[in-house]
């Protein structure tokens, strides 16, 4: 469909010099999710691997545990169409296999918390992952894991963007092997979509649980990163910025590796550092 | 309640030298915000401003156009309680007053865009902030600002983020007067929170439309952050990095001054720079 970015004239200062010259943006569109025909979430994405998006949120809520044998087909609702009558490719239908039992719509949001029965607060968040969570982390795996490794990361991250290149305007998501070789890469407006596309993707192809991958993303590790991590089987996640206390708590009582700052050869350990393997401390 | 940060022990390494100690982490909760009772909507913020985030959450979803005039109370829910019978002081109710309509709950989301009735595509999001929008823009208000006071703003923005110092974990929002004097800032785990707590506070104090305010973010310039300008009557949005396409439509469209990439002398306008004082061009 060619959405994912578009041109437009922009006036560009630089250095008191003035200039009209077009511009490439990156394309920002709804997109909605229905469940068997029932709307059940919009989210702001980057057009493309819709279908991925769509596989990857339900795993991230915990509807579905694979793509493969869960979901029976997804398909672009041909009926949302614009008001020219031509199809938007904005809105898609997903639906479940039998055997799957259908969520309560208005129970899903964007994240689990709201399922949770007692006052809404951090730690009924993270109840919530851990009672829709299909797999655990094992702890014994990956291991080993250097912090040059880990190092490593950022670079084949940011080299690995193409979209942003053009337009600086995508937040990006890898997963890598223990080894540190790049998988997969997604990029999006909206960092959740990122993730979801890279777990959908791998759900698509029969890869979950991703018990060995590493994910990285380009900005903070908020909590719902942490959750879609740990709703795919993914043992360790690492972010240039800094993580929020709800994401490291969740960590902590999943046994998720949590790494934050990781540029150059710094970085912080949140939790779940038994996975790395740390140089000889001074201190 | 000082649940802006919180301290964790972190594992630390730098140029291969590891250490443990605490490190200050920035709070993530999430607050679900009720309309007479009724949930509304669940967003994860950083606690704080409770009652404004939830004040400008109305005003960017077209609720309510003033806080003093449309909003009977705000309080926190006392039933929403964590397991050990504490209130979670993370559940609001806000209490619309008589001559206000009650929006159909359902239609409410994070975004406008669900309320409208054709396929689901940019387009119908925008019509959709025109069509809930209280005030136009005034094209003539502010004018002459110059490029020199905008290369300003970022400065001051990262001057003034008091918790980002502690923790590089948040999002920053601010306004600024045309002569760029710092009005108001707010920082957030969630840009969309920042700017929801800026308008609700200027909301609280009767200042809505802000027809003279310029709105400064930290990070990109997304539809989400420009359909809350707008919907709070503020004429010029500045980020430090990339807008998307859908921002720079909606700014065309209503008539918003959109300025990207921010950063030092040099900035990007992507619609409406009748508004800026802008030096005589060179190509």
């Amino acid at each position: 469909m060619g959405r994912v970015t578009t041109r437009r004239p922009v006036v560009r200062v630089r250095e008191g010099a003035v200039s009209t010259r077009p511009d490439t943006l990156v394309a920002e569109e709804p997109l909605e999710i229905r469940l068997d025909g029932k709307p059940l979430a919009v989210t702001m994405r980057t057009p493309g691997d819709d279908f991925a998006l769509a596989a990857g949120f339900l795993v991230s809520e915990g509807v579905i545990g694979s793509a493969d044998q869960d979901i029976a087909a997804i398909v672009y609702c041909d009926s949302a169409r614009d008001e020219d009558g031509a199809s938007t490719y904005n809105t898609v239908d997903v639906r479940l296999a039998p055997h799957v039992p259908a969520p309560e719509i208005g129970t899903l949001e964007r994240n689990v918390y709201t399922t949770s029965s007692c006052g809404l607060c951090g730690k009924a968040s993270l109840e919530a992952v851990r009672t829709t969570a299909r797999w655990k982390l094992d702890g014994d795996r990956p291991r080993g894991i250097s912090t040059e490794l880990l190092a490593r990361l950022p670079d084949r991250l940011r080299g690995a963007q193409r979209v942003f290149d053009r337009t600086g305007g995508l937040h990006a998501a890898a997963l890598f092997s223990p080894t540190g070789e790049l998988l997969d890469i997604r990029e999006d407006v909206g960092r959740h979509n990122a993730v979801d596309k890279l777990v959908g993707r791998a759900a698509q192809r029969g890869a979950l649980p991703l018990r060995d991958a590493l994910l990285m993303v380009s900005g903070r590790a908020s909590f719902e990163l942490a959750q879609k991590a740990v709703m795919a089987g993914i043992p360790v996640l690492a972010a240039v910025s800094a993580p929020s206390s709800l994401a490291v708590d969740l960590a902590e009582e999943t046994g998720l590796t949590l790494i934050g700052f990781l540029r150059g050869t710094s970085m912080n350990i949140y939790a779940g550092s038994h996975r790395l393997d740390l140089p000889v401390g001074t201190g």
